[in-house]
């Protein structure tokens, strides 16, 4: 192993947490509850854990970003949630900062993901 | 203002931090002192303070993934970055998640930022 993992781990989170929020702001332009939104990040690519989905979720809305309400579907009552109106304004200007990053890092990183050479 | 810009602003730093890491290391890739790090990362887009770079080129160096050495350049003693074998295998995958994560993204979010209208 070429480095230690818990430091390559740390950074893949960190890379990860931002990119996540942007995600879960992205889904919630259409409501969904807190199953129905993990199932559509996973449709999208993005694998997130229910111990982070939740405390993300209501951070978020303590936040303002989102706005939930408790409804009964399927005889179960579900938290729906979805995006406030500052919520869709954040996350314009965080897609737009998001756009920005990638251009310059386009600039910055090789094509093709800098593979090594032989490196099974 | 439509949502608190503190909150906006945690997010954004979010958002930043880990493709400031990405940036720094793909950078890196070729020898660099602070200053001239800092100047090439602001030509490529990425602008950072030097309050934010210095520590996270001392904690990528205490993580193994760089390497620096003091060396005098036009008669001062600069320290100057690079990758380390350990960084450079950190960074392939670090670009290699950072792209999966985009594609992720892209399904997502809109096409062109998600701009409200009328919001002056």
């Amino acid at each position: 192993m070429p480095i230690a993992a818990d430091i390559l781990e740390a950074l893949r989170l960190v890379l990860r947490r931002g990119t996540l929020i942007l995600a879960v702001l992205g889904t919630l332009r259409a409501e969904q509850y807190g199953y129905s939104l993990k199932t559509r990040l996973g449709e999208a690519g993005v694998e997130i854990d229910e111990g982070a989905l939740y405390p993300m979720l209501r951070r978020l809305e303590t936040q303002g970003l989102l706005v939930s309400e408790w409804r009964e579907e399927g005889k179960r009552k579900k938290r729906f949630y979805r995006l406030s109106d500052d919520g869709a304004a954040a996350l314009a200007q965080l897609t737009a900062e998001w756009r920005a990053m990638n251009g310059a890092l386009e600039t910055i990183l090789p094509e093709h993901g800098l593979k090594k050479e032989g490196g099974q």
